[in-house]
């Protein structure tokens, strides 16, 4: 039997999911059927994947007969109620919600770091990390290979498609209200004016707002927490230092990283620029002579983690500076769930060959 | 004789001296004349300074007679050549720019922090610290009094006026032309449609910018060294570790800084709590729970370094992370000129009667 493996992509109308159809739609067909699930509230909208007009059927056990790999791209508490059902249908389920990430049976996955522990999945569930870490750690990962990491310490300046569809829009609105006005020079002049502040806890137009998730123990944030757990979880490093501080700034989607980080090795930047140049996913843009180092606005839309202004520490030779951008919907995201869905497909044919 | 000193603002149309006649307008009274100094350009105009319409007189040598102190806000250049000329004339000047901070015989003052220091001036010049360093130095001053300071890594979240009023114009235009579009989600859509770049390498609209100053030894920024020097001598620790990424956002007037503290001295978040509500210039404002964090918007137009999200790293009972907000243009700039001028201001009256 030579059959290419079912696909279910569960969540298909939102954010995330809207970037997937658009990547299955470009990547390798890999694929025999697509099925697109969502909520009863979505179900029955047709969209277009592989150029071909799909209609999409309701989250239920049914949706998921014959289905060799699902996607989920839903709210947590969906993913923890549909994704074992799926699972115990015989789909292995990609899942970007949050329930199983720390689940030590369920592997968290980057196919440039650690593609082995797809394998290793006892659940039949793989987990996709928080987009704030899947935003560095594909650069990370490739310098821990060689100097061999001991501590990370980020500030982010994450957008505003993090927080889903209603961030999008809600930046959108504001920027409207204040265009053209000479609002931002009176305190609260801002927040006085630009009306609801959507899914953020201040005004993001004009502004920068030092949290995102929800409040954790001691003052953090999940998303720092998130940060946090999952890199040391990916990069099997379970001791790592790791220092986030997660900040919401005015763009639409693109999340950037001010990473420093320490090595057990001495560094330099010629060997950073050399190994980042040669990392799969990896692009370097790092000539501020010429302005070149990477900004949200020129890395939104593409698939690449992008690294520049690599400095190494003044007082420091085992530290190096790096700002970092990727797109927080795909690599952060969509991408990296097609990713791991395509190494489970390759998994699948071969053993159905 | 019981006169009261008489001051010299030369700089007086720039976007700091702006706010520099508003201060001198609303805090204690304490001069005799005031002088407003500016180019040739702008020689001529009225401006108001407490209530008073005051004709601006063109830099030259007669412009510093019988001046006391002279506050500078001119570019380093203009610095350079005429603040020896005002010493000369007797004037004690208060220079805000970069010409003279790192000069050994010139002390870099923030009264919070090291008043003292106004005292030590051969040169009769004393120099205003960089607008990012003051954004958080009194807060870090006041911890450092307490734990003993022994690193910094900072990112910073710098808004469109430091690069001046270009800056803040360029940025109003941009935001013009992306609001109602709906730009950000293409590689390079903002870029293309912005227009003029203005003092920034890259569009600062719905973007991020990792660049500020100009670039100096081993890829480093001119900003970023700035906070790593200027830290150094205000604490007077010439072996500090500091290490700082300078990140433009597009907010009009406050800059922002996620700040990593590593300390002699174990902290708690109680104990920095409370050596930070006590300290002069600062507020606390860390309760996320309530949404209470300080950000641009709520900080803009206010004289204090409001601290906010304040915690000990969890691999690191020495370290502290932090988030400062304060006003580039009032406590990062005209303020603390104020403030050293009304030092000296004291120090006459009190050499004159």
């Amino acid at each position: 039997m030579n059959r290419k493996p079912t696909l279910a992509v569960v969540g298909a109308t939102g954010a995330v999911g809207t970037v997937l159809l658009e990547l299955l739609s470009t990547r390798q067909d890999v694929w025999g059927e697509i099925r697109l699930v969502a909520s009863a509230r979505s179900a029955g909208r047709r969209l277009v994947v592989r150029g071909v007009e799909t209609e999409v059927v309701v989250l239920s056990e049914a949706a998921f007969e014959g289905v060799d790999v699902a996607m989920f791209d839903v709210p947590d508490e969906v993913s923890a109620q549909w994704a074992p059902i799926a699972a115990a249908k015989g789909a292995v389920v990609v899942d970007n919600s949050g329930a199983f990430r720390m689940d030590p049976d369920v592997p968290l996955v980057v196919p440039e770091v650690n593609a082995h522990a797809v394998r290793m999945r006892p659940r039949g569930i793989i987990a996709n990390p928080n987009c704030t870490t899947l935003s560095m750690i594909v650069a990370i990962g490739a310098l821990h290979a060689e100097f061999g990491l001991s501590e990370l310490i980020v500030s982010s300046y994450q957008a505003a498609s993090g927080a889903g569809q209603s961030g999008v829009d809600t930046l959108r609105d504001q920027l409207s209200k204040v265009a053209g006005t000479h609002l931002g020079t009176q305190p609260g002049d801002v927040r006085r004016t630009v009306g609801d502040f959507g899914p953020f806890p201040a005004p993001l137009a004009l502004n920068v707002v030092p949290w995102a998730g929800s409040l954790r123990e001691d003052g953090w944030s999940s998303e720092e927490l998130k940060v946090r757990d999952e890199s040391r979880k990916i990069l099997a490093l379970p001791e790592l230092r790791v220092t986030a501080t997660c900040v919401r700034v005015p763009v639409i989607t693109t999340h950037s990283l001010s990473v420093h980080a320490r090595f057990e090795n001495e560094v330099t930047v010629e060997k950073a620029h050399e190994i980042l140049r040669s990392a799969p996913g990896v692009v370097v843009t790092d000539n501020p002579a010429e302005g070149e180092f990477p900004t949200p606005a020129d890395v939104v839309g593409t698939d690449p983690t992008w690294v520049g202004r690599v400095r190494r520490s003044m007082d420091d030779p085992n530290a190096l500076e790096l700002f970092v951008c990727g797109d927080n919907l795909r690599k952060g995201a969509a991408l990296n769930t097609a990713q791991i869905a395509e190494v489970v497909a390759a998994e699948f044919v071969a053993s159905h060959t």
